[in-house]
């Protein structure tokens, strides 16, 4: 269902009317409110979508259209302006109704701190979860500055919850030298800078597992990717990334649920990351949500 | 005292070295996490100093040099971000210290609710404490979707601790009914669109008094401030406000504090509103610091 | 009726879910080819009604509120890019779709040329139409460089059809030579640079007649609409056009449709002309629709 | 010839000012009115000149400079707005008359539908024409939306006019499925993603033969050329396809003309577009004028 | 004549093709290498013709089209770019050249700065000279941190050559004390705040006079001019400053030359500025070319 | 010692508050009147600072952190805007103080033509002196129309003082033909377009020697420092420049001072130029300075 009777924001193109029929669900977090850095990821789902209109239904990397699959945009979540806990607790309980009706959660952030209530809620189901997490920063602190609720400590918390083990982070290139120590001594995998060949190397290792994937859009080079939040030089290209979720989509692992997070379209001025980001989605949807469980 | 040891941040022109032998101390309010529409006033107060050197000194206004009157720039006061119930204590608390040192206290935000804590320091030294308010918005809620820390807020509660009698509010041009009426109804004052003419008649009656005074920018017209989170059409001119604020430097009044808020720089390419802003601080120094009790 | 069977596009604040319990319909005139100097006011009811969601729904001007009138945004008609005259023709046939079921038209534009068919349409309805039109030029070119259908044109065509005596500009300041003799000599009224007060003049003239409005942003000053084709200094602020606004709808005319055009988001960083355009929608419901024969 | 009597536009560095004596021809074609998405490109031959005197007259990549080549900047052809139709054939018939006069035609879009009448006339005179097509989009609809006359048509009329088997595209990553599949069951070349290698591959097929060649701009990827209608991620770099503008001048291809399209200033701030589309023309006269028949 | 053999940059709307043949000559002296603040002004003169394609040919406020006056667009006077005192000595010259041929000379700026030899050859002719300035700045200052060539100096110099009581500043709102102080002693006007009523007090003392005037774009508020480089509030607005224009066009003083000078485009995204200062430009040429003695 | 008693401007992140104990020294040098195309790296430096707060202190390619190094940030050295000359005297005269004290220079520009005093200093102490010049322009010219102080002839200063043959030049993609062929005859080493795989061949050859090092940030691609002067396509990417800060860091050469150049901030909307020359600075710090002989 969408969150107000009559909701009246715009949906990615080709959204299916019936949430019923859909098999995954397409839904905005539009939080930004504990970045230390730039805001204005609360704008990014509702670009997004905007800007999905000029986006072709069709796939040549996959040879898939919109078509080939059922997916309902719920639009944005309400959420309490400047209130992390609760907002996070309204998520973790959306989430906690999609999953119970079988659909595949696919979110829109929003700041990078909206992963963690879903992950949460998607572990409760598959207690066996691994995570793939494509990022520029580590994410795994404990707190920022005083504050547990920080753009800066999702992977922390998943992986305090599901076994540092089990969290795979890819592309990194900024962080704590104590984030980077804690992973290491945990078993945590990061693969610094690169995303693609060691995706490779670690995705047969996961074949048959139930997977939730996490894209922070400053994964990519600054120069692919200018409206976020907090640009790093040094990133990878657009091209790389989509290779990268084209190899999931042919590896053998199992799919429950994925996000997209951190698009800040004003700092954008040609919307070259909103539309980016609209064209991963679709690429998410064509080559992930047919390899839910 | 600054609010870091090695404080590295930029400070408005002319600042004072002494924070002891200064009579008025300027600090920042970063916060803008409980804003419902485009956050960013985060980095107002930054942008505000960093334009003020290409601000002349001398006030042909006023006839006044910034030489005339002693100020400290403290920088920024370090807020958690996201966290808005915190951060209001973490500024209460600075202001309580600045009231005790019998500072002037002139502000720099950030979002509007960042007004409530300094309002209410102020007024425990102040017990007949007066506000005038000027604003295109009530601020009146009570809440905004369930929160009660939200930026459209602190005027309602600041009424309600001081008297709404006591609170003044000029340019008003957007607000519910149900603010409108409760303002009527509670004997508060709200001159709708215009600030000049109307504050001209209150000022008289509130000579001699002790007042607080908060700018929320967006009173300017978008015309005249485009950098704010929420732009509505027809308001005043940079000229009405500039003559507002001789106005009231040339009134009976006690000024007992003052600030400025809601400069959102990223909206504004030509960064007018920023230094609009840091001229307008320049007139409030030169006309008002010398008012204080 | 939207356009689609599944609209995907935002719509107007408080949109009324139901076209039938309706009073008036909102819809986007997404046209832009024929502009002669910079397009993208295509993107303008969309945006118009993005920002939307940031505006208050009542009014301290009329002191009434949006659950007061019921509407029913449309949605943008569907229009071929670059055939001018198929996209007036659709457009025609909607409004007249619209007249026929008692509705009260209010659209968005698009470049200014899409009023001519809504003009069109609705003088077949009410052979005794007046108009009244608000713009910074005179639109009244028989052709420009060759071509008949060109945003330079529609006032003469409306002139042309319903008598130029009919036919009322305000805010006129560019044109050619040959434009202001034609209407002095035709008895056409313009009212040079100012709107409201020569407005106030010519309403009690127009009492009790059926009136189509259209107002072209650009009469505004580029100060308060820079997010437009043709930007051109000297004209009126948005206080001036809210006032005049309120003065129609104090005036004893019967308004039979209005339109607003010329947004373009694109040139316009801090969207502050959308946002304008917007609160200019909201008075126009809330001070004309009631106002229907 | 220049299209006006006193022209006043800007011209590319170095142009000669005799149209007689040079070899090329350089001609803006300021169309933009059937985009479907963003328009803008109107302006894009204009900005391009005006850029071009930050450019080099010389050429490390060729060893060749300016002063090596004749070319004549005639302006930008005056086409009526709005109407495609008329346009085209003005368009087309400019190039007969430069075909006839023995001149390289090298053409600035605009939008890709005016590279369409250029072919056409181009074709007349080499009627064992080849076309080398770069582009992030396939343009081969036989209408949009209703209409033949569509930026995403071109292709499919020159491949219809001269055989689909004489057509080669080359990073092409955007399209619909019907399109891949008419092209290939037509037997038409199409290189998905790539642009350089099977170029190489390509051009020895095509020795001896008369080629045309046309690029729309957002063959790059978005972060190398933000300012056009439809930004497409996973493109190729400006390095690959200044690679590429050289493998084309070491061929043994003949070259009958060429055309640049699709530059849109207005959505890149920082001009980076133009100034990239400026260097990719003065390699086009220095490497490519030189091979016409 | 041209500065080039080959000029090829553009030229002002309806410029003469005849040096020879006309009344008045415009140049662009794009200098911006001794401001303080924010560079720029050197493209004001390119963008400022630019833009002027958009404009009507007519004005109606004084019934007077372009075709009524014979004017010369010389492009750019070549500067050497960071060395002031060359910069100025080349444009002394070739007012010098100018004045000789007895035409009216009308540049556009650049920085202030350049006003200064402009001013000084026409004194050379006209011993009798004033001034009339226009600025928000009194750009009196003797030099700038040591620099004598500075933006802030003109019209001191100008003062001290033609004797300050022959200076007549309007508008000013910023300044140093002593600059105030020195105006005052010295016996020169300045009218702080306003333009247009003081003027029209000044102009009939000044009648029979031979007077040069120039304008500060900063003169305007920074809503009607963001694209400068010192944007200060509390100006007048775009129609004060046509009134201004029209008020001396229609008043007894003998013109004998004219400056625009301090737009800098890359501040004004939506290009009002250069707009602005086309528009009055032409108002000049209309209302002032003909008034020469 | 800073450049005022009271300096109000910020530093880079992590800054040492004692000049005295600090290894390295960072200065601004904000000018940029030499620049013959777009101006406005005078606010490269304050820019590069203010952003570096966004900026992890932690590096995971050097695993080194700020803490490890220390560097006292000096601010922007006063330099007189519009004289050259005098700017390079001032800042010859700081280097030649920094030399004496013994610390590494760390230079911000501002335009490349300040680079020039700093190595003519540093020279003083180190005959033996080679440069390493990462660039997309030769900057080789002797003057530029007349004037020998331009942004164009660093280079040549360098060569003509140090001799040709020590002076390394990579990345170049543009210059006049004679600029190149002056390098060949002279002796001069050029690496065209390519910087990280030929400096790998150049470093063993300057083992042992003292190097200065600069960078003028468009060696980047324009996709990755759109905010700079000068944009010209087909340059390397940050991560090249990363790898090759790095193997420069792991070389045998010993390192004297090092700068980066011609940030122009204006020109870039999301600040990523800015926020990767931070980055830039801080492996150069952590990578570079102990290296110092």
């Amino acid at each position: 269902m969408r969150f107000e009777e009559a909701y009246s924001g715009n949906v990615f193109i080709k959204s299916h009317p019936s949430f019923e029929e859909s098999e995954a669900v397409i839904y905005g977090m539009p939080m930004d409110w504990t970045v230390s850095y730039r805001p204005g990821s609360r704008f990014g789902p509702a670009r997004i979508r905007e800007v999905s209109i000029g986006l072709e239904e069709y796939s040549p990397y996959l040879d898939r259209h919109l078509d080939d699959v059922k997916y309902f945009d719920a639009g944005d979540i309400p959420l309490p302006f400047g209130n992390a806990q609760r907002s996070l607790d309204i998520i973790e309980e959306y989430i906690d109704s999609l999953m119970d009706q079988g659909k595949f959660p696919l979110g829109i952030g929003g700041e990078h701190l909206v992963s963690w209530p879903v992950m949460k809620s998607v572990y409760k189901k598959y207690p066996d979860l691994a995570v793939i997490h494509m990022d520029a920063h580590t994410d795994l602190r404990e707190e920022y500055e005083g504050e547990p609720l920080s753009h800066s400590t999702p992977i922390r918390k998943i992986a305090n919850l599901i076994g540092p083990e089990n969290v795979y982070s890819f592309g990194i290139r900024s962080g704590m030298r104590e984030e980077f120590q804690w992973a290491k001594e945990a078993g945590m995998h990061i693969s610094k800078f690169q995303v693609l060949e060691p995706l490779k190397e670690i995705l047969p290792k996961l074949a048959g597992r139930p997977v939730y994937i996490t894209i922070d859009i400053d994964v990519l080079d600054p120069a692919h990717a200018p409206g976020t939040g907090t640009v790093d030089a040094g990133g990878i290209t657009s091209r790389e990334l989509l290779a990268s979720i084209h190899a999931i989509a042919e590896s053998d692992i199992s799919i429950v649920g994925a996000d997209l997070v951190e698009v800040a379209p004003i700092y954008d001025h040609s919307d070259q990351t909103a539309n980016t980001a609209s064209k991963l989605l679709r690429e998410m949807l064509l080559g992930w949500v047919s390899k839910r469980p």
